[in-house]
């Protein structure tokens, strides 16, 4: 097992469960009657064909403790994997997250490949969910997402749509894959990776990054204060999502000269403020997120490079124009200050996004004086069509991330065919009231609509 | 914390979680509406004022690694800890089971108290299920089952019935306890007490258990062979339950001149050598059951003692009639046994049954050569007349226990109201097709029926 590996599978604690997930829904097909998610579990149990990913298990080989590898499960068992669950009435939204929220809490077991995939009925509104998690150490939460992705089809009548775990059989070989987003998406998958190996190369290149990222936190207005968001964190999760609409992003940015993203941040930005308001833990100077973007050709960076950028969140500000401009004009400085780079710089720091434990964990690692940010927001490109599985038409796709010690909320969101989907995973204790910041993003969103617009 | 109490909590690992629980079967009350669970549920987390015990969680000092201390949650997040959780259709017995098996198989949060307890709705014949866990260090099994006993009434009238967690106000405090076994309930609950207390002595006291067991050992005709029951465990669990009629039992017994827990052992004797021979694992030798009893003054032994008799289950035998023969003979040679004992070694014996963990984790204990044993069967007496709670009668309850490693099954009984009810709890990788043996319980007492009455 790569060092990389096994530094996911030693770096776990019960308080840190280092699994990623994602949260489909789905509308049930026309027609479908009431043992549909039955037959669909039946079915699903029945692609007895695992991946290889999907089989590997971990194995501490006898007299090295503390090292990993990876081993066959040769004698997987499917139903333990795939379960079917179901809501409490009246199966609201509410309900769904408050399961995920626990599915998302517990360990994965070791003793078998390390992930399952939770089938969930009951959902009001003629609809079912699926919930998917996999340990890091096995795939990172861009390829997971790319995955659930690639089990899909456009195509409302294609009934041949297979798990995850099962290798898809393509009918032609030389049809190009269907629905993958062009650069973005691939660049982040690609320097997720990169980002792993380089971490294998140890302490002095993480004291590389390590610079790279202090000089950036030079171009910040303030220094990063403390919040009730960094601190440390126990094992239970609390996660909220819901989706608004990319038009109404789109056009408070295209009136303030912003992009999606910077609008996606401001509605953060905007949401945080007044839920640690609501707390009276709103700290005096603004927090910082750490945002990961894709540096294309055009950027003057070349191929699959992911930058780290430290924006200001401008949560000291009240006017919610006033704070969209400050955060695009933080997003564009650390923008310019990735121009100055070497390719090398930038891959670097592309190692941070994805792996702000594994620098406090790898031995002799410099570590980044915390709060180095607040928090981490990821925007991960997602599809533009609607996809189907099995005729059941994907109405919502959210991504369920890893809050970090020092780092008890996390926000990932994703687009998928007109919605940008928000994904909020944060520790249960240090975290109260998760669910209320859904409501403070629609505020936030709503006053810059009225401000700015 | 006593050095009782932290073992449990050093002693468990991902693979092995030391918590007990209990399944209970409610029937809704007549003129239930759909959201009575709901209600119910939300009624439970009315009652925030909780009872001490209910309220510890462990600590782990600074600077004392591996030391553990109780702390006083004050924060107590009561809808962390009572969760409301649904059946998927069907809602059969099955579905149940397997809900059950997954809740059993994750660890409690040490950041919180070590216990849980999710009501279930969804099931069908209008029924409910509540099952609760906690911790080994919390409770033992059986004052965790006379807990869940204290909070129900003999009244279906009974509206003010408050949860385990909750002090129960008396309205008459010079009544006495309603409902509450005499002697064999107490004996069990002191002498798991009093078998905690012996082993934080230390070594010595268990060398000296191991002395004993291993004469006892002795009374067996045949050494106890491998079996494979008797290999490490993995963290996953599957559960079985169900009830047989104590008219039944009884009539067997009558007529064979063997007591109640006879014929039991001799159901799980039946059930255990049609499992084993159908995977093909039956060993030669007959299994030998590690089973816990009260003994009590007319035994010759005074007090609260509990003995642990090992007792061969003649799994060698195709006839039922000889079978049961040899368990009763196995069952009195081991209490002839007990009777030519001081009471010094019937206590040290009392700390089997409820420590073969413990026994094998503390430093520099005397280890049993294994397997002393092939499978723990308990019988935990319970009730006679049937409980409410809240007006919903109850209609099963079911021990949830813990396998340990190298014991990878375990079978504990209780009864209630005329019925002896099964839990079987086997770890999921070990014990294959689990349910299975809950036919075999019913092919085996149906055999003896036929053969003896």
């Amino acid at each position: 097992m790569p060092p990389t590996d096994s530094m996911f599978l030693l770096g776990e604690t019960r308080e840190h469960p280092l699994h990623v997930g994602g949260l489909q829904l789905f509308e049930l097909p026309e027609g479908a009657g009431p043992d549909h998610i039955i037959e669909l579990h039946r079915d699903l149990l029945s692609h007895a064909d695992i991946r290889p990913l999907f089989r590997r298990r971990p194995r501490s080989p006898l007299g090295t403790p503390g090292q990993w590898a990876w081993a066959n499960d040769d004698n997987l068992d499917l139903e333990y994997h795939v379960r079917l669950s179901a809501l409490p009435r009246p199966g609201r939204v509410r309900e769904l997250l408050e399961l995920v929220s626990r599915l998302h809490g517990s360990l994965l077991d070791r003793h078998r490949p390390l992930w399952e995939c939770h089938l969930i009925e009951g959902l009001e509104d003629n609809r079912y969910a699926v919930y998917t998690k996999a340990h890091h150490a096995l795939l990172d939460g861009v390829s997971a997402l790319r995955l659930l992705e690639d089990t899909l089809s456009t195509d409302p009548a294609d009934r041949g749509v297979r798990p995850p775990w099962s290798p898809r059989v393509r009918t032609d070989a030389t049809a190009p894959p269907p629905h993958r987003e062009p650069e973005p998406f691939a660049g982040l998958v690609s320097a997720a990776n990169l980002a792993r190996d380089l971490l294998g190369l140890g302490p002095a290149v993480l004291r590389y990054v390590n610079q790279a990222f202090q000089e950036q936190s030079a171009t910040l207005p303030h220094e990063t204060p403390k919040s009730i968001l960094n601190v440390p964190i126990t094992g239970a999760r609390r996660f909220a999502a819901q989706g608004w609409p990319l038009t109404r992003i789109r056009a408070v940015g295209a009136a303030a000269g912003a992009t999606v993203n910077d609008v996606m941040l401001a509605m953060c930005a905007g949401a945080l403020r007044t839920y640690l308001l609501e707390l009276g833990a709103l700290p005096d100077k603004p927090l910082v997120a750490a945002v990961p973007i894709s540096l294309r050709e055009g950027d003057g960076v070349g191929g699959n490079a992911v930058g780290i950028i430290l924006c200001t969140l401008a949560t000291d500000l009240d006017d919610p124009a006033a704070r969209l401009a400050a955060i695009t004009a933080s997003m564009q400085r650390g923008k310019d200050f990735y121009r100055g780079m070497t390719p090398l710089q930038v891959t670097a720091l592309s190692a941070i996004p994805f792996t702000p434990l594994a620098l406090s964990l790898l031995p002799g690692a410099a570590k980044i004086t915390p709060p180095a940010f607040n928090l981490l927001i990821s925007n991960v490109p997602g599809p533009a069509e609607p996809l189907y599985w099995n005729g059941a038409r994907m109405t919502g796709v959210y991504p369920v991330s890893i809050p970090y010690e020092g780092q008890a909320l996390n926000i990932t969101v994703t687009s998928y065919a007109g919605t940008l989907e928000f994904g909020l995973t944060g520790c249960r204790r240090s975290v109260p009231r998760l669910q209320r910041l859904l409501t403070f993003l629609e505020d936030s969103l709503a006053a810059m609509e009225k401000t700015i617009l």
